[in-house]
């Protein structure tokens, strides 16, 4: 195991009705006035919002509204945020929705402070030196953004999906209520349920040296998520597996999979960010395209945990089974396999390429994955 | 899953040479005098002491000196601590140890500025309102005390061993260093394995409706905790195999795998504290004595949890099948599975009893082990 630091102090508050004391948290960290962040009307009808705007009310807390935030967000909206918070004087960020709501809260809650633009903070041209406090509602369960410092935001202009990470954007408190995400549409769901998979693997496959209590606890998050999937599939109510799914998709990425291992990329959300930011296309979906393609060009240069993924997550033999034993399953669950699902084609390709090795720099892996490896990679997801 | 609050605020900091560092992380929190706190002489002959000593200098940080700390520590000795760190007006506990001497240090932490005496704190005389803050440099991986904000300890005028836990007692920092536990002797390393086994199991067996997520979790905990002792019985110097351990150890009591479970119970933890407080019998030792005979009485009220232990952990179909594989790993490591193995004989089976349905009370579980259940699983283990 490398050396590493392992540091969270997200509090998260899981479970039924919590989102009633969303006031209190905000009042126990002196808040006055909120921006309130969500994403479609959705939350006006049905009912979460009124809640919400009780619960802060009973605190004396001021809302300013920040709705229409979408999915893959984009930094135009983050920059329209920014304004409205300093006009107002904000005091936090409330976000009320999924990753997309989240993510743009955070990039909202350290671009009030900052200076210059907000996108230089997503360049290295800018360092995030504070943050105004995040608070969250959870709606959706897949990112992993409730417990983590991280925020992924799209320049529309510029066509680039891009992240930060600071110690100043953990949210203070998260609320995580599996009853808010029973209305999930059978996509998201399913989309989700990629995402989840996507975070566990990428460090699981191309770490050196994954210590196998970090494998187990990978293989302990996968099997969850197939499990708890299938049975939200068929019984969309069922509050236990909607805890589960939960909870798996926070531990996810919060940075335990991550302790300890070194040499690690994240390939496939590298790749998977050009087909948002290019095509708009669901985080979720855009991953369950590419993980297979990726493992099919990948594998060999990582047998032990190839032949560990399909003993442990699949109960198959070889690593060729593994592999699609996960592309079938995510075919039997209905998220997409295929580039065309997502109508992308083979004409798409070059500009596709191009937008990759971008990323692929901003990754810090351009060396292995220069355009013909891309090629092979997106070619075979056709 | 039931609703619940995960919040742990703790910087773990992993890895080798990390407490060189220990002076800047006190002095990062503001630190200029702390009461280092340590058991025996050993860490001045092994080089410890002087690594500590030199950080700490470098910063213009004081040290007063606590050595001493037993193992299954004691009060008398807290109280002594608490009267030198108020004579000094240390600002901070740096405990330097094993789970022994940061137990110690939290309730010498929470000690000094209550009025009263501190064993009020344990029996819930007295709540813990404030605490110094605690730092630590982990020689033993087992208690997973440096992620927790709990502190167990024995008063040896009523043979009581009780803990308290309060969100002040957290430690601040905890370095983990899992070079620094090569030295640990053959014994307290399987002494070591049984502690986290049962850490991990408590829950486990004895939860309303564990989720299969966190099921997934504990079995992750427990079949690495296995394979890293039998690595490190064979080969002492293994680094990874010892870092393994220490974090598996870590995480098997940081509440992850207490999230979102309810109905739960310590009953090997119940019984084990009063060999513990009457025989001073190393903590692990009595556990693995406990565990095995436990499981006998018990194993009928869950069914598929012990199914899946056996299944999962030792790959074996039956439960009792489970249960015997469990036992024979700890002889087969030379940990203690009998009574006898601790000098402990059928004539002090009164007191024992006695004790424990103490503890019982304590625990509020006396409906569930009243005497003649405690002297089954005890007599089953002579």
């Amino acid at each position: 195991m490398d050396n590493f630091t392992f540091f969270n102090p997200t509090q998260v508050e899981f479970g039924k009705d919590k989102e009633q004391a969303i006031g209190r948290h905000l009042a126990e960290h002196g808040i006055k006035k909120v921006l309130l962040c969500y994403g479609s009307e959705r939350i006006k009808r049905d009912g979460l919002f009124s809640v919400v705007s009780k619960s802060l009310a009973e605190q004396g807390i001021a809302i300013v509204e920040c709705g229409g935030i979408v999915s893959n967000p984009v930094i135009s909206k983050v920059r329209e945020a920014i304004a409205l918070a300093r006009d107002h004087q904000v005091e936090a960020i409330l976000s009320v929705g999924g990753g997309s709501v989240l993510d743009s809260s955070k990039a909202i809650a350290a671009g009030v402070p900052y200076a210059g633009d907000v996108w230089d903070l997503f360049i290295g041209k800018g360092h995030i030196e504070s943050a105004l406090p995040v608070f969250d509602i959870l709606t959706l369960a897949a990112t992993g953004s409730e417990m983590n410092n991280g925020a992924v935001v799209t320049n529309e202009a510029t066509q680039e999906k891009f992240a930060i990470t600071s110690v100043h954007t953990y949210p203070k408190v998260s609320i995580v209520n599996p009853a808010l995400m029973k209305t999930v549409s059978r996509d998201y769901l399913v989309y989700s349920a990629a995402d989840v998979i996507a975070h566990a693997i990428e460090g699981y496959f191309t770490a050196k040296d994954e210590p196998r209590f970090q494998s187990r606890l990978v293989e302990a998050i996968i099997n969850t998520v197939i499990e708890t999937t299938e049975t939200l599939l068929a019984d969309p109510e069922n509050y236990e597996a909607r805890a589960e799914f939960a909870w798996a998709a926070t531990q996810a990425l919060n940075g335990l999979l991550y302790a300890g291992i070194s040499g690690y990329s994240y390939p496939n959300h590298m790749i998977e960010h050009s087909l948002s930011a290019l095509f708009n296309v669901p985080h979720g979906a855009g991953l369950s395209v590419v993980m297979p393609a990726w493992m099919k060009w990948y594998h060999s240069r990582n047998p032990v945990q190839f032949q560990r993924f399909a003993k442990y997550v699949f109960g198959v033999e070889t690593v060729e089974q593994g592999i699609a034993a996960l592309e079938k399953w995510f075919d039997k669950i209905g998220t997409p396999t295929r580039l065309s699902q997502l109508g992308i084609s083979e004409a798409d390709l070059p500009k596709t390429i191009d937008n990759v090795l971008g990323n692929a720099v901003h990754f810090g892996v351009a060396e292995t994955y220069p355009r013909d490896v891309v090629a092979t990679i997106l070619k075979s997801a056709l």
